[in-house]
């Protein structure tokens, strides 16, 4: 256990996908936002704590996986019934998906149950759940430094006052540029992400796909790139990975200040990158800090330029 | 005459455009890709020349704005007849547009006739016209230090043997990534772009519109984001303006190194994010040098951060 580091709490879906599209058929891989979250945190960081619920059907080697990885499963239920499912299929190029099938099982009724030590986590971050499980967490943790959380256009359409009431308690939204426009009720994403902190987000982070990610806060804007890539096999996860990385880093980092979180913002996007490189979390099972810091390297050489008067 | 910078041919379309969107309904506008071009790129240096056709109906006014930015017009021919004229409606979110009339009077019969002093130009800009007319207009150039090129689906549709041959002797081609994935033929941006490097140009630019900009070259790839803005009137003319501030900021520096091809990106967006704030070329009629290095220090904001080890 690394002191200096902050504790991170993830708490959210860990589910079986069933991915279809040009890669061919993947049936039964894991999947959920946060094995996501957690595994690509758990690069910067072996402070990572998992929440979530799977069933009785969710195989053991995926919880070997997940272990290995240094994250603290205590908080990773079992309950008789089925894992959450998620059958998609990708379009020919990749960029938009169907959701075929969405099985919750267990998922359904999942509560989050918090130990002294989850309480007492440092960096907190909400998965794509009921908001009202997102504030039932929040009331529970003792002093978070920083909370960030996810949400979706389901939670957008059918419970906004509480999620609402989950953003004036927030340090971090991240969503995505649709989720932005839908939550803010305005298309241009400058004014989304302002009408979102005028709701109580003190940041907004945008998550553009292979466009990048955008970050919206008091201090200004910053645009981190995604990396072009000559061959992406599966999106799946692409932005849970971002966020793995972003919170993983900063969970790393001696204080979250600006220059920190334009860094977790990179190291979010460095993870993604090598997310859709491969199959489910794959290309996140065993990775090195030196393919880390040489991709980080990599987006430096993607955006660096001189400052030079004209 | 700043004899120290670098001279600039621009060949390309003047054209009078009509626009619809939600921003109302603008008739009879400055437009044409050569105009964006030589404009924008006007606010790096006086010795950029037009060639280009317009007809008897071309309003005064406009040529004399263009001859006040101090472009050299000698090659602004008129032709008895109409200039081409292109009417184009946008969607609310200013995200599609459809053409609904191109009319291409004068434009039809351009055949670029380059005076002594223009085929002496050391960079040149091939605007988007036909494949045959940009080969002609090579033939006449005596030693170009660099020859930068835009085209477009008709004539990668209708005329890919001659764009194949103008891609053998351009160093770098401009196009959004619509037109480099038809190229290619691949969707894959990175592959497109490697495609159309074998193809000849030593150098491509996709173009992303609210997604920035990417540079392929020999040396790796450079990423310039666009500029999140609040306040986006009319998006006709900004990849020509990008193109525009980036030829100038060329002609401008010393030499064409890799780093003053990144900064020549940057000053392709600023140019860009200022013309989308108005319509047709308004906002780039009255810009200072104050303003566009002020905006040149906005995307080195928006896109630093430190290189720190893990």
């Amino acid at each position: 256990m690394t002191a200096d580091h902050h504790s991170l709490l993830v708490v959210g879906s860990v589910a079986l996908d069933d991915l279809d599209g040009p890669f061919g058929r993947r049936p039964d891989v894991l999947g959920g936002s946060a094995s996501y979250i957690s595994v690509a945190a758990s690069y910067f960081t072996d402070r990572v704590q998992l929440v979530a619920v799977v069933g009785d059907d969710f195989p053991s080697e995926h919880k070997r996986f997940l272990g290995a990885r240094g994250i603290d499963l205590d908080g990773l239920e079992t309950q008789p019934g089925t894992t959450f499912r998620w059958r998609g299929r990708y379009a020919e190029d990749l960029e938009t998906r169907e959701t075929l099938d969405t099985q919750l099982g267990v998922f359904a009724e999942f509560r989050p149950h918090l130990t002294p030590k989850q309480s007492a986590a440092d960096l907190i971050f909400l998965g794509n759940i009921d908001p009202v499980l997102q504030l039932d967490v929040l009331d529970k943790c003792r002093c978070p430094k920083l909370v960030a959380c996810d949400t979706m256009n389901f939670w957008i359409n059918g419970k906004l006052d509480e999620l609402r009431k989950v953003l004036e308690r927030v340090d971090i939204l991240l969503v995505n540029d649709e989720e932005a426009r839908q939550l803010a009720g305005v298309h241009n994403l400058v004014r989304a992400a302002e009408a979102i902190r005028m709701m109580g987000a003190k940041s907004v982070i945008v998550k553009r796909g292979d466009s990048g990610a955008i970050l919206f806060h008091e201090s200004g804007v910053f645009a981190a790139p995604a990396l072009p890539l000559a061959e992406v096999l599966d999106p799946t996860g692409a932005g849970d990975s971002f966020a793995g990385g972003f919170m993983g880093s900063l969970a790393r980092a001696a204080a979250v200040t600006p220059d920190a979180i334009r860094r977790a913002m990179i190291y979010g996007s460095v993870l993604a990158s090598f997310c859709v490189e491969d199959f489910s979390l794959d290309a996140l099972r065993d990775l090195s800090l030196a393919e880390i810091a040489e991709r980080f390297k990599s987006f430096y050489d993607l955006t660096h330029f001189e400052h030079l008067d004209l």
